[in-house]
């Protein structure tokens, strides 16, 4: 194990850990990094990942000892002060590079690590990444990103809640930033751009969404499908949907209810007599298969896209499991090499 | 039968059909008039009501041959002009009092008919219905609102899509529309109203969400819960939600993508192999109350709320079956004496 003070290691890939992670602790966070190189080792994988772990020091070397295989490979970056659920969002943008946050995000800036993974609180993560890490050239904002399940397999959605109001500008800059996103992590070639609104149509919607729409028809880099509705999100009908923060997070939390309203009407319809119990016990396979769909977190890390460097947001009541999920969308955006991909993107539109 | 110069006949209750209703025409609006007719009279009940049939008299008439119990309980109402799925919205609102929604819609201020029921365009039915029928005093514009299914039971939701751009003060209207609506149609005593926001907190969202959050705190009439989230709805957290018109038909239709995606994963999941298939015969009738929940034609019907008489808006798409349900929910907002008993709560505070 090494302490804050060694020398900066980067291998082939270095990922920073919030281990304090809003109030989930290390216990939670370590076991999920355990669970993401579980993970990988069954295909071969995740040699190659050193992690640097951030947070109050002693509770993160009493963690270790239960993960000898994780300290070897791990960085100990100590925080003088710790963001909490509790924490103010005023008071913790103020604790900045001090705090458990800001350590992880910092060893990031400093070059120690590749990409950062927190599940603390979303406003004061965003914020201390966007004054640490910086925003790339062209891009006003940060937006807050996820990949959702749909029936023809997975789209991305963003902004999802980090810009309540946005200009058609800042809709363009998303469209740009999802695209990148979807090409290289997602591997989806020359994806579709659809922009969320209450109509296909090209008259429907507000002003933002129809002048960002005459934007994006400008720009032949993005693939636009158009406008999109809300049942289009779970549909797939186009690989990234653009929209300002505050419709998406309504959207995305929309969708998660109503995975869980439906989780109770299966739960209910199915165990109300014994012969119904009976014939779940028969197709329990399927149900396993059907549950683990069901699972947001199997969904878990949104990353924080627009800027230089990766930074990845856990929900904050993760569990090991879905730490361990966020743990793999940074990895696999480090390997994507997404930001330099997004930065050529953006810097072949200030060619034009 | 009567015909349009009968007299007005205004029994215990008559609903205008518009039975050309976008495409479905009067096949399918009929058929829907027959099963609403023919679920009343299992519980004893439909022998009070009456209709005015609105549209293509010639096709109206050739299809009642089919059901001349319901063409002795109707007026046919002739309309000049046919609004279709391809109207454009201005050519339909041009339409106007000559066309299948303006007939039906005349109906009931004429008062020949206590409430309007139509599939139609929906912009083109909002409009001529605001023209003829007018909004009741103190409310500026109406507003679609629907009922869903939550966990705990059901819950209202408004705007949803008639207007995309809100002022604190129309949420405040819809927070008193929504909850007569809710105290008189749903039964519910003194329902709670929640703001549709991006976090519970009151410091979240927009300056339009916070405004109407503290004009509400002052009405003492509305039982406010304060702000809720996308997966409130589901959930069942408030009785009324409050939201603008974009954001609450993309909260809507996102709700609807959703069940459409975990119906198309559990038909994947479940019917993959013999044992999985031969454990849902086993629990059919589980599976067969899951996919009446499931089906969003038990939900259809869209009152517009605020206007001084009931209009209901149908899908578009609309099968027999779910036209009734529509239908059946004019009858239940005439039986409540809903417009009535909106005006006196805002009377009440006009006096304050």
């Amino acid at each position: 194990m090494m302490t804050s003070n060694s020398p900066p290691h980067l291998p082939e890939k270095t990922i920073a850990i919030d281990c304090m992670g809003g109030d989930i602790g290390p216990k939670v966070t370590i076991s999920g990094i355990n669970l993401y190189l579980h993970e990988q080792r069954k295909h071969g994988l995740g040699n190659d990942t050193n992690f640097v772990l951030c947070g109050d020091e002693n509770a993160i070397i009493t963690e270790l000892k239960n993960f000898p295989d994780i300290a070897k490979i791990s960085e100990v970056c100590h925080a003088e002060k710790i963001i909490t659920n509790d924490t103010k969002p005023v008071a913790a943008v103020r604790m900045g590079r001090k705090s458990n946050i800001g350590v992880a995000v910092s060893a990031v800036a400093e070059g120690k690590a590749d990409a950062v993974v927190s599940a603390g609180n979303t406003g004061a993560y965003m914020a201390i990444s966007k004054v640490i890490l910086k925003t790339i050239s062209g891009i006003e904002r940060p937006a807050l990103a996820k990949t959702l399940p749909t029936i023809r397999g997975a789209s991305l959605i963003l902004d999802l809640g980090a810009n309540t109001e946005c200009s058609p500008q800042h809709l363009v800059q998303f469209a740009l930033m999802g695209s990148a996103f979807a090409s290289q992590v997602m591997e989806i070639n020359s994806p579709s751009v659809g922009i969320l609104n209450i109509g296909s149509e090209e008259l429907k919607g507000n002003p933002t969404v129809q002048d960002a729409l005459n934007l994006i028809k400008n720009i032949p880099e993005i693939n636009l499908y158009g406008f999109v509705e809300g049942n289009d999100i779970c549909s797939g009908t186009a690989d990234v949907i653009v929209t300002d923060g505050f419709s998406g997070n309504i959207a995305l939390k929309s969708i998660e209810g109503t995975a869980m309203l439906l989780k109770h009407a299966m739960k209910r319809s199915l165990s109300s007599t014994f012969i119904r119990k009976l014939g779940c016990l028969v197709a329990k396979k399927g149900f396993d298969d059907l549950k683990s769909f069901m699972d947001p977190r199997m969904y878990n890390g949104a990353p924080f896209l627009g800027l230089t460097k990766i930074a990845v947001k856990s929900h904050g009541g993760a569990d090991a499991f879905s730490f361990s999920k966020a743990v793999g969308i940074a990895a696999k955006m480090v390997d994507s090499h997404l930001t330099d991909k997004t930065e050529e993107q953006l810097h072949l539109l200030d060619n034009k």
